[in-house]
């Protein structure tokens, strides 16, 4: 088998499934870039949620190869003054609005440029108003595909958009306040406290150290997976994206405990047990 | 980077995700056409709503590159005596059922044929009566992808079934009188005032000249995007599909308006302001 | 046009869409191999159905080429002791979990064997306990799309689980008693008489002979298809996965006959018409 690259595109947006917006900023790239593999992150980011868009590229992103292009379209601002915009990170380029949608990635490469897209010849001709994930974030995408440079499509900015994500505080000596960041699709409760966090309050013997508090459950030591406590129970352990997440073996989190995005969930340090 | 033609078959069906019918007809087609790029435009088109097919594939057939196979099953008539066809436009393939689903291409298409497909070798070797997107339709694009040439899959007919789609309409001197086309995942509604109609009725100006009044709302001219209203007030634009839409600045004007698919749309000549 | 054979990998999983949780899998699958062609085949089976997941595999898998590699992730138990497995069909591989999620494949692939997983160097670097669609199935599957041979990635073992499918049983000599295994996107009612069983049990013309009895409703012989009763009507007939089926006419018979999965039905055998 030869192993030849295929240009890798992301398109992550709040397009949802049922009409024609996905599909045509898939036509627009496979007619610049025919070679392109172009992958689905989601499309069902609830309607101009740029929070929620921000959180689940920075979970992924990081899996794709080398220099992949991610196009991220939540964009309640459309045809506005807000500026398109495409960000070299370390390994990947990121095409989207500049609304704070790429903080996380801000957060996490080691080093960025953010380019304004201004250079027009790269849209579509005669881009609409209101759909400019076809008629500019798509094509230029596809003509990152392609290997054109960032730097001849734009100009470098510093004063792009960084939305702050709330992170845990401590209450009193004993206890950390955070929030559920993220409800998946099993109902079970991202949270805002890391790892790395959860080390540096806790040390590193922190699963069994600490007490998870949401919604007035009470849930003793983190596991390592749900099938460690009984069906229907709650369960604390560090989920795949890195955060510390409450579910109900087999069953729903939020529904069961009520919770949703932004309910208050608490870490106590119980040296005790 | 090689550019090479991968042949792009498209799927358009109302087959939902959670079955197994838009895999077997991808399995289907990469057994045929391993070079295949398969890119779903949506499963989400409601059960035999063959108008929303139609709809949504004028929306979007005209991004795809150059000869791409555009497979549309809307199919309530699956097995009876309605025709498998292929339809060759100017630069793109049809396949699907003779039931009016390819109406709007037929409108758009500067020049179609229209061939029925009588050729059973390109079909799957006793196909069910129930699924001829997996027996026929799949196969026959493929095959298509390949680079069969659709005169020797079938007969040419004239007799192809052409639906009306309801026009605007003069209700007096000052007054046209349409109706919402679409609604889409954000709610905006799609009406079928296109940006040609509006011109030729109200002139160049027709942005500035014209009142959108649906469901009781009236909105005094048009916008080129939502943002250029407030949040929470509607607006009138031409959207991405090249209709007049009406939507809501970040909010859901199906829901806010109660409006849906059939509602009345009125547009009011307004030349004083 | 060249035919290479690009490498399938399916996925199949109850990860749902609004997540990274897909997209986190093919991220890893394109940096192994870059060649692999990914198709979903749903991710919308319900949380931890795995008879469900095991019936749509079941219903689909044979469609694709040759050397597919069918990756299931519906996984209740992951990162407990149940075992990562991969399973060798006649043509086809499986990845998944090994808790009777390929019991339809072991049912009807004429010859198989299973491998444990336990050659970690294939997995992702440090797997997480709860995501191993993401450490270790995908990697996996991606290892065996670029041709490594499961003998190199485990232990063969024999006492992997099976699941048994209930089968329907003779009541008394005229009737014999099912169930419904599936209600699909179009409220068809899947039932789990296959044709098979129906020609040794009522003959050659069993379309002719049986009525098919669920919610009170008793449908008088097999059609071919939907469209030969009147819009609204019930019909039974076999469907394209080769089980009897019941539908409404253009419409939704788990709604109207208020049927779903695991409804009874009955087949009654009738002679005399």
């Amino acid at each position: 088998m030869v192993e030849r690259r295929l240009p890798v595109v992301t398109l992550l947006t709040d397009f949802g499934l049922q009409d024609y917006f996905v599909a045509a900023m898939k036509g627009v790239i496979y007619n610049i870039c025919p070679e392109a593999c172009v992958v689905d992150i989601t499309h069902l980011i609830p309607p101009h949620d740029v929070i929620g868009a921000a959180f689940t590229l920075g979970a992924v992103y990081h899996e794709f190869p080398r220099w992949t292009v991610h196009v991220v379209v939540v964009d309640p601002g459309v045809g506005t003054a807000r500026r398109p915009i495409v960000v070299v990170g370390d390994q990947h380029y990121f095409v989207g609005p500049d609304n704070g949608v790429f903080s996380v990635v801000y957060e996490r490469e080691p080093y960025i440029r953010v380019y304004h897209l201004t250079e027009e010849h790269f849209f579509r001709s005669t881009p609409s108003a209101t759909f400019h994930g076809r008629d500019i974030f798509a094509p230029v995408a596809a003509w990152l595909a392609r290997g054109v440079e960032p730097v001849h499509m734009g100009v470098p900015v510093e004063d792009f958009i960084r939305l702050k994500f709330p992170k845990p505080v401590p209450k009193d000596a004993n206890v950390y306040q955070g929030i559920v960041l993220h409800v998946d699709r099993f109902g079970n409760l991202v949270t805002n406290f890391d790892a790395a966090l959860l080390t540096s309050v806790l040390g590193e013997d922190f699963r069994r150290r600490c007490q998870v508090i949401v919604a007035q459950t009470r849930i003793s030591g983190l596991r390592r997976t749900f099938g460690e406590v009984p069906r229907g129970e709650p369960v604390a352990y560090i989920g795949s994206a890195g955060f510390l997440e409450v579910a109900i073996n087999q069953g729903n989190a939020a529904q069961t405990l009520k919770a949703t995005r932004g309910t208050e969930v608490s870490i106590v340090v119980a040296p005790e047990f």
